[in-house]
């Protein structure tokens, strides 16, 4: 695991940070300009990373609660969907950290899914994105987002998708996305959950 | 375990058989005529059951090929993607055998994934739904749909959400899923693999 120096305290990464080296940066290098990585975010002080333990702290749900509700978890109940996900696998929060005041500025999720149609293929998808709205217009949120897209192509999955409102297809766009014509469509059924934890009804 | 009477080899499910007892068929009777459900799947040959590794066997690679690209993938291939899926959980590969031939003739599945927003909730997702040719029209798409679908509501997700291609949307319209105005757009990019396993490029 790779200990980075402005994070010295690296226990409880979600998954292997070793996995965010190397990304294929030059195949979406027309995306930025300036010029930015994870690797190398434009500011000394910004960390690209996965999700820590520790990230409770350092105002990762009150990011979220940016992007939509997120209600009012208690560290136990953070903590045991932490652990749920890692011992599932397959789940890729990501973040981005001003280590000036130590506070989660951004995230993004991959999640990847085993699939048997093409042959055993692994899907991902993109979930969760938000970017503080101060920290906005910078750039932060094609970072991200572009970061967990190469993690994406890197681990082998055949296809990245996204589900957005209208207002957010400029942006997706921008960096790659793409709407297939008459095969686009996200369509749901919500239903009522009893409890603040979420358990079967 | 429910072993059934109809499959008396019951090892092997890919999740509990006994998950997919006493649904919520009630909520969605106004949209199957006639009612069927998956524990009355309206001819005594039917059987919807959770996938099993013995399905290799029964066809289900060759009827996911009515749906998609699904490639020469050898037992040893899907055995272990079979134990991946089982090991992760969350998947829920459901299918429906004609026990006469012993032949899968529909299948869908629902993944579920752990969330942070919506009180650390749950989140539904249909994925790759086929009904046999031969076998379409006689309501076993609804039949297979609205199983998983009941399913994630018995599991306590807060919202089930699929993807699909225009002409499909009256399918799912038809029982019960919505498209959101200004929030129903999906977005994709395409990575090439490198291998038949999809394996790290
Ligand atoms: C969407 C979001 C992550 C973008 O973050 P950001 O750091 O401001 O984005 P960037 O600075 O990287 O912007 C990249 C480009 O997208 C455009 N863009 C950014 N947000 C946009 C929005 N909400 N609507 C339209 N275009 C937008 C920018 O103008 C910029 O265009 P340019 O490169 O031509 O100048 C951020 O606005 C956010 O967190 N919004 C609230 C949560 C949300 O809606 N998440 C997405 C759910 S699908
Ligand atoms: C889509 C599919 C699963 C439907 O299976 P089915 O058993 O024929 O469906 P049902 O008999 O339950 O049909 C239910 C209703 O949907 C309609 N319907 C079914 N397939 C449809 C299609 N392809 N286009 C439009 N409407 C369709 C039927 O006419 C029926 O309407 P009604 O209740 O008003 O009579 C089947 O056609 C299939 O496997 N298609 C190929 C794979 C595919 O496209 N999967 C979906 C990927 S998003």
């Amino acid at each position: 695991m790779g200990a980075s120096k402005k994070n010295p305290q690296s226990g409880n990464y979600l998954y292997n940070p070793a996995l965010l080296q190397n990304l294929d940066w030059e195949s979406v290098r027309g995306y930025l300009n300036p010029f930015i990585t994870n690797e190398n975010p434009g500011e000394p002080w910004l960390l690209v990373r996965p999700l820590q333990l520790e990230d409770y702290d350092k105002g990762l749900l009150q990011i979220l609660s940016q992007l939509t509700t997120v209600g009012n978890i208690p560290r136990s109940a953070f903590e045991r969907q932490f652990w749920e996900m890692m011992k599932a696998g397959g789940y890729y929060v990501t973040v981005i950290e001003d280590t000036r005041d130590r506070k989660i500025i951004g995230a993004a999720t991959l999640i990847t899914e085993y699939k048997f149609i093409h042959d055993c293929g692994l899907r991902g998808r993109l979930e969760d994105v938000v970017v503080n709205n101060t920290y906005r217009g910078k750039q932060l949120g094609k970072l991200i987002v572009l970061t967990v897209s190469l993690l994406a192509k890197k681990l082998g999955c055949y296809k990245m998708s996204l589900d957005c409102k209208d207002p957010l297809i400029p942006f997706y766009k921008g960096i790659g996305y793409k709407i297939e014509p008459g095969n686009s469509n996200s369509m749901i059924i919500r239903y009522e959950t009893p409890t603040a934890s979420g358990g079967p009804s």
